[in-house]
């Protein structure tokens, strides 16, 4: 592939995106794709109006000012910390690969294109490995400038990560002060509650925390079989006029510290639609429905009297048997993922060990696309397979599409199908929360994408191919060092393709539009059964970006001639989900950060992969001199994230005594400690939680009282999942109070 | 090498161990070898006086009865949890490797036997190689045979296993319930106190515990930087008869909540002497030295009034600067490594990464004289470095003197340079307590011993020994598969002569034994000067036996012929270990059964490598299905491994907050917890539980009130570490309640 090839790819991606963003820009301002294109501002603004100039038809580029002009406060405001952390993630890159471009153009470019005697063509004939390290001849003694490079781009990269560790460690510190008092603060989690023959499983846990954990056990909540509560909550729907004619329950003062399990028989119905569905007077019902045992799981969540009780109950082992009374920091009422919680702890460990081979296997029967794609940017291949294709493929300009475009386009479709099945593994895999599942999902989406576009490409696609892979631990840098700036080309490709193109796709939100004109064209639904609440796809998302980041620090100084088109990645990458962010996905529910140890665990593995890759091509080249500056760099990196891992980490790990202890005394001295409490029983409400795949509109409005409509909401995420609906979650300014609809608990100002 | 070199080797064994033992049977009779042999039933029963029977130089075997009889509740009586763990170790290894030996014998050495058509030669004459694996054809349909044998001993090592976990957990549990009040339940270690100029670590710790555990926070000791307070107590000693004199401590009544640290400056020695050597009126003094804060080191034990609040404050991250204020259970009293509790705790990481790099270099290092030994073991190679030799080495017996034996000497020799060195590691890595250092030298020897004994002599010493080592990943089972059965014979005469010899050793006590003739004979030292007092080599002996269970393991189904030498080895190391807890260690500090972890571990590691070499065994052969059966039992080892981590490992990481709760609300009850909180304060005395290498026997005694007697002590378990000295020890009944020397405190029965 030479320089005329690339430019013919990269050509092709810049109409496309133009193209692309100008029909974005385009269709933005049709009012019939709000719902798409403003999901969020249209559910924190409860309108549907959105201020829309006159000029519907012109292409312009507002989004792209509103997107640069935004404040990384009204970020945090919009999207919270996980947002910002990911905008973070972009800033991150823009700059250590603005100082890695310079330097590479600088140092490293020349010393390539020189390193050969040869005979020079002109530059846009020149094949592209006349740029890499490849064309340095045995022995230069030119290589200490990719030794240099190497260094600085390594010394930038981990000052700048330090520096992002500390700031986004203190923002996650001030989110937790700053924010209004989360319920998931004073709750644990209880799973495994063992059984007993003689009592319900409520009165277990009543009796366990009552003498354990007395004098700071508040109350709790057991968890019901979610088949059950909805099949009962469908009779109970029955009776819901009934009750509320009759608003008994309005009377009679809750008594909070009373359990719900009583003997005396009664009407099913009744009993569970107060329990579930009502706010007020659950625990007034004396009469009580004996066979509640049966639909409770072996979890509750468990309430304290102060966030330090609750950390250290979740913390600590509760009993002598590991498998009884698990307990664990309770998720933010929005983030529990209820099906998972019913769970029997039993399981869990055999789910992961399943879903981790199951990954492994799906990981491993991917090679077949990626081996194909592979065969593509080798044409020979290609036209042996299908020798009526010789004809075609001789043509300058389809020969270059195939070699410089296809193969990469054909991946990402593959790729397309890669975050649905992961995120389906990380739920079976049994995370009690949506903002864990997706962060498991990331994990798995980024081992993902790192083996089969970065290792299996390099070893399948390169001269080794022929040899088995992995066949030698000890010459495993030589083999990378042959392998990878042989590949240098097709990554350039690769970010050229599935980069700048992903972005504006993402832009485009082609799926959500595709839907919306069905619903609305096809389907005929009204606007309000229109739904556009999409949360923001960070187990997709976040590997992507490192993936990125990994090529680029690993072809840094081998073909520098990538980095602009990564830094230009970057750049649009750093517009387009800021507009996401300002305008598309919701928030509901806030991982506080949690994303940010992942990414730095990823650039120092890059790194220290970039300078393993380096050590192998140094001696390849008979360069002793750049090997033996490179060992001490790597023994520097590894201790480097070893001293951030004891700095930071724990803080993301768990909240730290002393300011959960402030925020209690806080409370404790403004009195607000009573109006928690008070809202501490509804925030946990699995019934509104919940998704009511078949709810009805006339019952949950009697349940939730202020904010009306119906609460069912269809999750486009994953395709696969179903989310809480936007009705249910908080407002962006109250992101980490998860208020459930009681507006009045904490006095706060909407 | 034959069926009679194995021979010659094993009689030269059993000749060695009977002399050892019948000598040991006279020595151990003999007066003056009392403190040797005798060294804990002299410690507790603080009389030099032991019954002996009046035929002194008549070798008897009545200690191998007092051995067999004693019950294991005389054993956690006299040697404490740990001791337990050991000799159920051994028991574990006795009855697993019965069943091993019989269905080896039965059923896959006849197999062996007669693998393949051949001259059958008389029994002595065969060689050895004809009973392994080796001998069985390729493609043979008795692979079965093996695979079954794998299977029954692979379940019934589990079944044992998970048997053996299960009632050490309860053993362990027992052992915190049945316990007297363990001051270090009570108890945390605080590192890393942030300095501040204003104010000394004393106010900080103060200040800091008061404001955020005010409820449950009791006291503080700051702990001393060693050195210092060697000094000052130096001075403070010629002070001791005016203190004693004035006797002004006595008259003022302790106010527990205060703090030493006031202002007004006074005469160093006095403050110091009083502060740190006695145990009563500490807080009387108003007047206190300015420069205290110079000797305080950044650490201090902080006692809380409830087991529970500690362990809850000891698991807890304190402040969002995980570097700052450290907490960790701490250690029993007597358990605390006073010299690292004062490293900086910025200096641990680096210092746990120095340690690691440097054991792994010293584990590389020692290839060179292992490589040496495997030259002995292949005479020809001998003959041609040495070729004088060539004469002698012909004759028949020297040979199999040669090949047989002298290479496990010269790799025992060597081997016992390595527990000194790696519990030399283990300090500088920074445990905070002896029982951790020797839990993290345990790892360290085993981890030494299995690569060093098994995989070097392996991969040196057999056919592929000219290829590169770990060259290839993928076929390294095929390579196992070649290299183990080949080493078997020298793994064989490595049970008899390192295991056997080893425990003829032990017995012996050889170096303590020349110690005491030394200073009896040479330095005329008096009696009470003599000082047996040693504690079990827990790192030496702990990977010693799980050495030789691996071995076992991976050979068991290889060559059958080693499981009866192996079986005598656990058999006599069962009377011999029994025999040494009763009579000799003396138990300083019990780490309530930390061991049994890592034996399950290495002994599911061995029966994974086991199955790992079985498979590309019957690879070689050409057995499909006997691999394919060896599959699920791999996979099935695992879930296992996963189940026990799950079921077991928690509960010997924490103790759980039940048990605390309940030990908590009996001690309340019976209203003991003031009685308690007071012995606290002398609990964790710095100067009396420090080894004082220059100690004073009038101002020790004048501190310590009860036991009198000079303190100081040299401690040879390790050649080059100082314990605490006997007569602070708690009294084998007690094991848990370190108590210093204040008997009366919890009234307990002596």
């Amino acid at each position: 592939m030479d320089i005329a090839a690339l430019l013919t790819s990269a050509g092709i991606n810049i109409a496309v995106c133009v193209v692309l963003f100008s029909f974005y820009s385009v269709l933005r301002k049709q009012p019939s794709n709000v719902n798409v294109y403003f999901g969020r501002r249209l559910a924190s603004q409860h309108s549907r109006r959105i201020d829309l100039c006159l000029e519907r038809f012109v292409p312009s580029p507002s989004w792209i000012l509103k997107a640069w002009e935004t404040s990384e406060d009204e970020i945090l405001a919009i999207g919270g910390l996980d947002a910002v952390v990911f905008v973070r993630i972009l800033v991150f890159s823009i700059r250590v690969f603005s100082i890695a471009a310079v330097i590479c153009t600088i140092l490293v470019l020349p010393v390539n294109y020189h390193g050969m005697d040869r005979m020079y063509k002109n530059i846009p004939l020149e094949s592209l490995e006349v740029f890499t390290i490849e064309n340095v001849k045995e022995g230069s003694k030119w290589l200490w400038a990719h030794c240099l490079a190497l260094y600085i781009i390594t010394l930038s990269a981990c000052a700048l990560l330090y520096f992002e560790y500390k700031s986004i460690t203190n923002l996650r510190l001030l989110h937790i002060i700053g924010s209004p008092p989360n319920p998931s603060h004073f709750t644990i989690l209880v799973r495994s509650i063992p059984w007993s023959s003689e009592e319900s499983y409520c009165e277990t846990v009543k009796k366990f925390f009552s003498y354990y954990h007395a004098s700071t056990y508040l109350s709790h909540q057991m968890v019901y079989k979610s088949g059950k509560v909805q099949k009962l909550k469908d009779d109970a729907e029955h009776m819901c006029k009934v009750i509320r004619d009759a608003s008994m329950e309005r009377t009679c003062k809750p008594s909070f510290m009373q359990c719900c399990c009583s003997g005396a028989p009664t009407i099913s119905f009744k009993k569970i639609s107060t329990e579930m569905g009502s706010t007020h007077g659950r625990t007034c019902n004396t009469d009580l429905h004996l066979d509640t045992g049966k639909k409770e799981c072996s979890s509750a969540f468990v309430f304290f009297k102060s966030r330090y009780a609750a950390l250290t109950a979740a913390q600590v082992l509760q009993t002598s048997n590991p498998m009884l009374w698990v307990t664990d920091v309770a998720p933010e009422p929005h983030d529990v993922y209820w099906s998972n919680i019913c769970i029997p702890y039993r399981q869990l460990w055999i789910r992961r060990i399943a879903t981790l081979a199951a990954s492994v296997a799906f990981m491993l029967v991917f090679l077949i696309p990626v081996t194909f794609v592979q065969g593509l940017t080798q044409l020979e291949k290609l036209q042996k397979m299908f020798p009526f294709l010789t004809g075609i493929l001789k043509e300058k300009f389809v020969n270059q599409v195939v070699t410089g475009y296809l193969p990469s386009v054909i991946l990402v479709l593959f790729l397309c199908a890669v975050p649905p099945v992961m995120i389906l593994f990380s739920a079976v895999e049994g995370s009690i929360s949506r903002s864990a599942r997706k962060k498991s999902a990331c994990f798995k989406v980024l081992y993902f994408t790192i083996w089969n576009v970065f290792f299996v490409n390099v070893f399948t696609g390169s001269v080794i191919s022929q040899l088995s892979v992995f066949s030698s631990v000890t010459d495993l840098p030589a083999q990378l060092a042959k392998a990878v700036p042989a590949q240098a080309t097709f990554f350039t490709t690769y970010i050229l393709s599935s980069g700048w193109a992903s972005l504006a796709v993402e832009v485009m939100q082609i799926f959500p539009l595709l839907r919306n004109l069905f619903q609305r064209f096809i389907l005929r639904l009204k606007e309000d059964a229109l739904d556009g609440s999409l949360s923001f796809p960070y187990h997709t998302e976040v590997p992507r970006i490192l993936l990125f980041g990994f090529l680029g620090f690993t072809c840094a100084i081998l073909a520098p001639l990538m980095l602009p088109f990564l830094l230009v990645y970057f750049f649009i990458a750093y517009l387009v989900y800021r507009n996401q962010i300002i305008n598309v996905y919701i928030t509901k529910y806030d991982s506080g950060g949690q994303f940010w140890p992942i990414v730095h665990n990823t650039t120092v593995f890059s790194l220290l992969f970039s300078q393993l890759i380096a050590l192998g091509v140094f001696g390849l080249k008979r360069s002793s001199v750049a090997s033996g500056f490179t060992i001490p760099l790597l023994i520097g990196t590894l201790l480097f994230h070893q001293y951030c891992r004891q700095r930071f980490l724990p803080v993301f790990r768990s909240n730290s005594a002393q300011i959960l202890i402030d925020l209690d005394r806080r409370d404790g001295h403004s009195g607000r400690m009573e109006e928690i409490y008070e809202h501490l029983r509804s925030a946990y409400n699995q019934s509104s939680l919940m998704p009511h795949t078949t709810s009805q509109p006339e019952c949950v409005s009697l349940h939730e009282d202020k904010d009306s409509g119906p609460s069912s909401s269809e999750d486009m995420e994953t395709g696969n999942e179903n989310e809480i609906s936007q009705k249910d979650r908080p407002r962006p300014i109250q992101r980490t109070l998860s208020m459930s609809s009681d507006k009045s608990v904490l006095g706060v100002k909407q």
